[in-house]
């Protein structure tokens, strides 16, 4: 692609208005994602949405608002703030009223369809780099030597909807605390940790690209991968280097220089860490 | 009844000073809810609150200002601050006291006691026009246009206890994920957010009438349906409109149309809407 | 001991910076609590630190860093203060890796062994002191007449692990509603609220003794018991006094006056309240 052309690209990518379409779209792939996640129906029943509305409005609503919530929470700020806007509130209960109560159930079922599937998704994806960029920038201001802190809240605004799970699902009368996102990190909120890092680098002046480039490089990171995961089932693109780094440095290697100083002679010596590496796969997928 | 005198009377109910009498009658009455949720003590062992009494209290405490508590998290105010409230903490920690550990249970057996029930439950229904009232009052004083907030705090000062149910019960040790006041909300959460929005239309000169004559007419409500529920057993005057609600908008329509559409000539088309109301409750009523 | 020298060692204990020793002791101890907390591994698999990384730094961080999260939680402060810290975040995180992940296990087999778990109770005991002494007197400063919120505050400051335990098995995927701090309240919590109270009498000037010697009295007491407690087993010196009052106030009283009253010939009578005594005791080691 021209330079020129591709400069253009990214910053109007960089400029783009959050509402209605990509704030649209997000907030229809979270409701799915809720009602995805409800319990069948019994035939002859009616479903969990029909019979407790205001428990779905507010379960959905925690979701759509998780990462605000989450970081207003841990900054200090009021957690209603999300409440204040009433034209985000409006929209997200429109598309929360279509994804569960439309005619036919339309809205859901086209959703559903893959093509559009992946336009929504890319839509959303952006707005998540919107998202952890304007975390990072806000948190910056306010805590301008606080790296850990700026972080923290970038990755939050980006997935906070895993970190919100647990409570999302009391709100509709599930309790399932085995799972969270911190005990099994999913994708989403790596590549949020990972956005918020150079978003954070760039502020730091260690990266000297065109704010532009940056935003812009993280936008097709997150896109790409989503489309990775939807198309051909990549879940995370993270995991061989995780897996590394834990069998190296999460006590594997200091296994190795045990079983090296014990000095007994055991075939499987030499190949140690690939076995380790290997086994705490099988345990991730076993989760 | 001549109306200056209503005026009269409903002005003196509009200044009542909550301390001491309303707010005893909140606590004895939270107390009172609190100990009934304990589970029945094994003969020949003695109860919960004999064996636990700091978690007694602090459960007790959270049900009894659990409306500033919550309100005050959501607005990211201190959650301590009930506590600086010296008198107010002493007023209820001498009502916990004889509610739990009075001689001869008295307290607790008089508080039972249907005539005094009756009146100490009209003096509870005062006070959360009181607090309903206030929430919104000071709510509108520092977010003037987010009528969203104002409700929802009006509501929460009103009925506070429902939602901290389940973490007040985890203070007691006791985990019951499968009910929450927003699965299931009972008539004071609802009765609380009309009132929080009678009180916000007024603020909006939507409803001229004195301010003397709402807030008596929503104390009348709070206690004419309270009374209807002890004396009655009317528990929720609000379900037949939401009932036809939900069957309506929240996809009954829908579903009868589908079925209009699909064209098959089935007996029970024309009361489908009517089933569809009577099933909804029927349902509840097993929840 | 020599009054003068006993002034000049208080002092210098009064003026003892935290870090790095101290906090590092702090630290060491809480990582290990949380470690043995864990669920034992099954023989041929790894142990839940081995898997989940991120899951065992969060919780961790949680236990040690309790009391300021908790206590910004209840003040309205921004919880996510602690991260500002840099250093204290580095020392806890390497103090973590080491408990953990350290070669041969070397770090937690030497501090489990009595003679160091000694030497590191004791500093922890000093920097309990510290992080009491500073919550009443950061608490009184900003709420200078709401004694009840300095003494809450104290006590979260010297005993916050307790109270976040169960969130902190949450983020490990464990939830054990049946216990929690204010149902069975340690004996370093009841020790932080005596502590918190005596630092609060000495700042109303209740208490005319110097501040070293009250500081250092404190000191010793938490030193004294920790001792007792990893030496001879004593776990809570409070109890019998707890027991007497349990028995005399919280109902005791009434049912011995009940018995009374009723009139009934019974042998038992006079050694009522000893009886209730020892019940409670022995309750109290069942729960």
């Amino acid at each position: 692609m021209d330079p020129q052309t591709f400069m253009e690209v990214a910053t109007v990518v960089t400029k783009l208005k959050m509402y209605p379409y990509f704030d649209i779209a997000h907030y229809l792939l979270m409701c799915i994602s809720v009602r995805d996640d409800m319990p069948q129906a019994q035939p002859n029943q009616q479903p969990f949405w029909r019979k407790h509305p205001l428990s779905t409005w507010i379960s959905s609503m925690l979701i759509c608002f998780a990462g605000s919530l989450i970081a207003n929470l841990l900054l200090g700020e009021p957690i209603i703030t999300p409440f204040k806007d009433h034209r985000s509130i409006l929209t997200f209960t429109i598309v929360w009223y279509l994804v569960y109560y439309s005619p036919f159930d339309l809205v859901y079922k086209v959703t559903k369809f893959l093509p559009v599937k992946i336009v929504i998704s890319m839509l959303k994806e952006c707005q998540r780099a919107h998202k952890v960029y304007h975390g990072v920038y806000h948190t910056a201001k306010i805590y301008p030597n606080s790296l850990l802190v700026i972080v923290i809240i970038g990755t939050v605004k980006g997935s906070g909807g895993g970190l919100m799970k647990n409570f999302e699902r009391l709100i509709r009368g599930l309790w399932i605390p085995g799972t969270n996102e911190i005990l099994q990190p999913s994708y989403t909120t790596k590549a949020s940790f990972v956005a918020a890092t150079v978003f954070l680098l760039e502020r730091l002046n260690y990266i000297t690209v065109p704010h532009a480039v940056i935003y812009f490089g993280v936008v097709i990171f997150f896109v790409y991968f989503k489309l990775s995961s939807i198309l051909l089932g990549i879940n995370d693109p993270f995991s061989p280097f995780e897996n590394l780094f834990c069998a190296l440095f999460m006590g594997g290697m200091w296994d190795a220089m045990r079983r090296a100083v014990s000095k007994e002679p055991k075939k499987e010596e030499e190949n140690d860490i690939r076995n380790d590496v290997i086994k705490s796969k099988e345990e991730k997928k076993k989760d």
